[in-house]
């Protein structure tokens, strides 16, 4: 009997697997290292291998998967399961990645954007259970992220809705890699929120923060909010500009789909709930006073790094 | 045979009502005058005692009337049929209006949300026919809209969603009615466009409005773009940052929920080519350069002021 599910996560530098039963619950998982400069052939014969070595570790055999779900970067399109081309992914070009996993697993392969996959593992078992209204924000490198509305993942007309990292929050504010200015992305990844501290110390202002530059040759994001917490200045403003880039966005992404939650995942979230509170406040900061309360929950994300899987998981789990 | 559908499209100076087959073909509308002041009951019984005129007009009994769609101001909740509040209905308070309105017709009846009705007549016979992603932004008084995502009405949470004219598009900007700052809706409304140019009168800046102001006692959005086009110096940075404000919000929803188009409708679209022409410079101005293209189209409304009554209509003519 077919009871198992393979959720696969496809990401820059790893490849993240993991089998679960129909109810979604994860038997077990592997992460193998990826490089975006191999062909999509092999990269589908590396995923085949390294899940039965994934399934022989669970004892479970090929025969009783019954389907298989992928997340990769797009952008792409769920309805053709063609990845048209990917940063991240170098050799990909209008690529049919869902029928080459398909025929090389026998299975049915849902294949979907990984910021959408995430974000549908948040929906269907983490912070968005049965909610049929909500964003997911991913604070990593970039600013990703997904919506769901009227219990659908939005897609768009080519599969590239939800790229909330490219709101503009500033028009003619700080330049994003994608060209545009004011970006929230270009303010509040944990990327550009490293990035916007170095800068201060190069242009010379004082901080606690310029001895770890001197002897790491570089600043975190994590850095930043632990001398934002030891009290430096300079550590406080960045992470505040960070919180109201982001309770900003908020504000206007509940005025176009209102959602029932606003839930924040990605690494850098590990600042915690300084964080939360910090977004929370710039949201009712900037937030019309029309009414005297929004009903949207700020909140951060519960499934950390395996949301994607248990969300390609889920969307392949509905296949037939 | 019920082969007829009332449309009913409801505003705070005036009530449209319009009777339609099941095509959506319109045979024959009228206009009330509306005060935002009566008591509920009553509004149903003047809808009640137009709609017979006007189905008497056509020729058409009430029997024959399958159901009534009815686009009314919010918030309200389509899936309860009431509505919560309407600073154009003084009187309504979570009146559940939806069913006052089917006991007295007799009648199933739907309830949206005036501007959801009216970008879903655009999506069923205007500007965005067959189209399963589309923002249709207004732009009379104020900044008004509805999203189809997924070829449904996006509706949030609690009815909420497409509050489009509460996008922030500059933070610490121009105070809008909302309490918010910097909201699209206090830049690119008809009336903040006329605003914005008495502003700049009354701080001294020369205008050939001076005298329009002088004269009329106000300076209409409709001035100010008929002096634009005679080459007021003025009168053309007006239009250009209301074209930049809606250029720059164009960027953030292609983003947010990717529509294949975004269309403009409202009083201010009389304005003509020009407006789009402006809007479509400002996008490109700021969309990103990752991509050569974006496939989305920015365009006018076709249906004008029908829109409200065809969109109810059609929502009304799938019930069963």
């Amino acid at each position: 009997m077919q009871r198992f599910i393979l959720g696969i996560d496809i990401g820059g530098t790893s490849i993240k697997i993991g089998c679960l039963d129909l109810n979604l619950k994860l038997i077990g998982k592997t992460s193998e290292p990826n490089s975006g400069d191999i062909e999509p052939q092999q990269m589908v014969e590396n995923i085949f291998s390294v899940s039965n070595r994934l399934l022989r570790q669970c004892k479970i055999s090929l025969e009783q998967v019954k389907s298989v779900g992928v997340g990769a970067p797009g952008p792409l399109d769920p309805k053709t399961g063609i990845i048209q081309s990917a940063p991240n992914l170098k050799t990909f070009r209008k690529t049919p990645f869902r029928d080459m996993i398909s025929a090389r697993f026998g299975r049915p392969v849902f294949l979907e954007n990984d910021a959408n996959a995430a974000c549908w593992g948040e929906r269907v078992a983490g912070s968005g259970s049965g909610i049929n209204d909500m964003v997911f924000l991913t604070l990593g490198t970039g600013v990703g992220g997904g919506i769901v509305a009227n219990g659908q993942i939005v897609h768009g007309t080519s599969g590239e809705a939800a790229e909330l990292g490219h709101i503009i929050i500033y028009p003619d504010g700080r330049l994003c890699g994608c060209g545009q200015k004011g970006c929230v992305e270009a303010y509040a990844s944990a990327s550009a929120t490293a990035a916007r501290a170095a800068e201060a110390l190069q242009q010379g202002t004082k901080s606690s923060l310029k001895k770890v530059l001197e002897k790491n040759g570089k600043v975190t994001c994590k850095n930043v909010f632990e001398h934002a917490e030891k009290g430096d200045e300079l550590a406080k403003q960045i992470v505040e500009q960070t919180a109201e880039a982001l309770g900003l966005v908020c504000v206007s992404l509940l005025h176009i789909t209102q959602p029932q939650k606003i839930i924040f995942g990605g690494g850098m979230v590990a600042a915690g709930q300084v964080l939360l509170d910090r977004i929370r406040y710039y949201f009712k900061q900037h937030i019309w006073t029309i009414k005297q309360e929004d009903n949207v929950e700020i909140c951060f994300a519960t499934l950390g790094e395996d949301a994607g899987i248990i969300g390609a998981a889920a969307l392949a789990r509905g296949m037939q």
